[in-house]
């Protein structure tokens, strides 16, 4: 099922490409419906926002509030053995991000001067959570708690209402537990929008983030500048380093993993062995039957699927930095060997047990990671996302008189005279 | 020359209104021939930036590359005096930045269990350098120092030819202090293309960073994605926050020295004393005469200069907030008392000695900041802006056996059974 391809130079250009040329780009339609969508909510209000939710989520609602007793039904619905294990892999998601926590810093120097940087948490933040078949609970523990961690004053998620008007019991339940501060029943561009601009109802926030479908994107791209936004994420890639004493249904498993989420997913194999790749390719058709997204994997795999057959495991780790998938599975004996030479990896998953799942649901690390070889540059969602710096800096008098003509040197160079200017009004 | 307004809601959402409707917008032909100008570059590399020179600098050159020679004579023609500021700037710089730089870490669990994050600084960037009337070596410091700091491997810049072929000498001399790995002279939209899809001379780089014209921001715009990019510079902004016993020469000195950047910068005075706003009309209006920019300095006060009256400092730094300026003067008495207030502010100049060009040019803060509102979200330009982080996890057997079961919980009530697969298939 993988499109099989010894490594070259030829075939790395190739690969990447074959992995370029997926895309999510929105047609015009797309930008044209999203752009009068926020042009209505922005002078509209609530006006609007309860229109477009009849009209896109087929309910009418009296309220887009979602209250304190609607949760608790969530918590009640979700079950127990569900809340238990989000409980816990909340506080794994702490713990890891907590160590994330910058402090600012300050320099003091002759003639009084001082200089320094203060780490200041972004006033409000906004969380998209999708809702239908893409609801998924993991994403909002992801999203809010590193800007829980970060020291956010208000955290407001928005979620599409179902059809009966209410949410999602798991999103709901999920919510809860991450402390989000509030709620509202309202989902696609015109909740983007929402976040954006402000209504009466709901507050203008600083950042949005969260996934959402190609009009959330796009309206996400629009507002982006008036409020800061998240990655827009592109299709996410796992890439599988495994060696000849790799377990192949293990391998397969991990590829069909990330092949479920999307057809245009990519899954690659990169190997040493030419025989567990024939092995993985059984795996993958038997395993394959029995998942319920059988006809996105299968898709999934046919065009973007690949194993890459190398010299050593160094090899494969070169081909993985070329590609720099957002998960990178490194399956051998002593991975923490390799790691220093992975450059570019949104999350590296190592040893022969530690599947990507790990890290989407539970272990600690964020699963909001960059995708589409953005890697090379892009960092994971992190407490980071959810502060600004802010620098300052004191100049005595002693201290303008004893720098002053080297400022007015360099901003004369530049020919910019009131720069200097304002120097010399104080020598 | 400042349009007078007394502190109320109405005026506070007034004020942001019109700060707001500055805008570097590109028109559509700008846009259209960016498009154009990229594509030609990435289908025909040298050969089109060869062409695009003769086009836009009206010059034919023979070779992109800036050589040593080259360099030491900048060095030469840019002078003792300036080479000495432009050096004791450069320590100073280098010496706030080095404070940035960010450590991973690693957490260590029961069951084997480790997870944690790396920093890894960008392979590759690119620093674009406006030539002409906007050639500011400062900004050759402020973009390269933090990337060599970061431990980037190769700094690339770019910067278009004069009529003659040549660089403008202080741009090359700020490059060579700066240890710029590689010049060439390229500029505009060509310039930032030739970055982001690389050429037969130009390598591909991870990110772009540097100011430049409505040109070069459409094209960074256009390339996001495939590189990364530094924020997109708006109209920037000084504030002004004085009290009843502040200089009116300083303070006039000061809101025209960021008004000569351009005739949609603001430049605003907050403060509690309407005496002191009027001496400063008159300062404004007998200081700007000889400044060589009167011309943008006028047209700048008239459309964006502003003096608010407020009731109390509390206050002034209020607005100053909802403004979230690029740059605030806190021109008042015990400045650091007041630090703790500024919640949205690029870079705060402190006390009645400390003129925002010291930030500009050489007190070693960063003079690349967020415009036009953003440092509500946006930090300055630092180290942490050419680094990735990349997070990395371990799980045991025992510790998949112990975990596995919540992890399969999790998964399936998302519907991903591939999920709870790759789980399932190792316990």
């Amino acid at each position: 099922m993988l499109k099989y391809m010894e490594v070259n130079e030829i075939s790395k250009q190739q690969l990447i490409k074959s992995l370029r040329s997926r895309s999510l780009k929105a047609d015009e339609s797309v930008t044209k419906s999203v752009a009068d969508i926020i042009e209505k909510v922005k002078n509209e209000g609530d006006k609007a926002l309860y229109e477009l939710t009849e009209r896109f989520d087929l309910v009418k609602l009296d309220s887009f509030e979602v209250t304190e007793s609607d949760l608790n039904e969530c918590i009640e619905k979700a079950g127990k053995e569900f809340i238990d294990a989000l409980k816990e892999a909340k506080e794994n998601i702490e713990e890891y991000h907590k160590k994330q926590k910058a402090n600012g810093y300050i320099i003091t120097k002759n003639n009084g001067v001082y200089l320094g940087q203060r780490v200041i948490p972004l006033e409000r933040v906004g969380v998209y959570v999708p809702g239908g078949t893409a609801a998924y609970p993991s994403s909002v523990l992801m999203n809010v708690i590193p800007a829980k961690v970060a020291g956010v004053d208000e955290i407001v998620m928005v979620t599409p209402p179902d059809k009966n008007g209410g949410i999602n019991p798991y999103i709901g339940a999920a919510a809860k537990i991450a402390g989000v501060d509030k709620i509202y029943k309202v989902g696609g561009a015109q909740a983007v929008a929402a976040l954006a601009y402000g209504t009466e109802t709901i507050i203008k926030v600083d950042k949005i983030v969260g996934p959402g479908n190609i009009f959330v994107a796009e309206a996400k791209k629009m507002v982006f500048g008036l409020v800061d936004i998240d990655m827009i994420a592109g299709p996410s890639e796992i890439l599988v380093v495994a060696d000849e004493k790799s377990n192949p249904v293990h391998v397969a498993a991990d590829l069909m993993s990330q092949a479920e989420h999307d057809k245009i997913a990519s899954a690659i194999l990169v190997t040493t062995s030419k025989k567990l790749y024939e092995k993985v390719e059984e795996e993958l058709k038997r395993q394959c039957e029995y998942l319920e997204r059988k006809e996105i994997i299968k898709e999934s795999l046919k065009n973007y699927g690949k194993a890459i057959i190398c010299e050593s495991i160094e090899e494969c780790i070169d081909i993985s930095n070329i590609i720099a998938p957002e998960h990178l599975e490194l399956m051998v004996d002593e991975p923490m060997q390799y790691l220093g030479l992975v450059r570019n990896a949104g999350s590296v998953f190592l040893g022969r047990y530690t599947p990507e799942p790990i890290g989407d649901y539970f272990g600690g690390t964020n699963h909001v990671l960059p995708t589409s070889g953005t890697a090379r540059f892009f960092s994971p969602l992190s407490v980071d996302s959810f502060i600004k710096k802010s620098s300052f800096i004191y100049y005595s008098k002693e201290a303008v008189k004893k720098d002053g003509r080297k400022i007015i040197t360099m901003a004369d160079k530049e020919g910019l005279t009131a720069h200097a200017n304002s120097i010399k009004v104080r020598l």
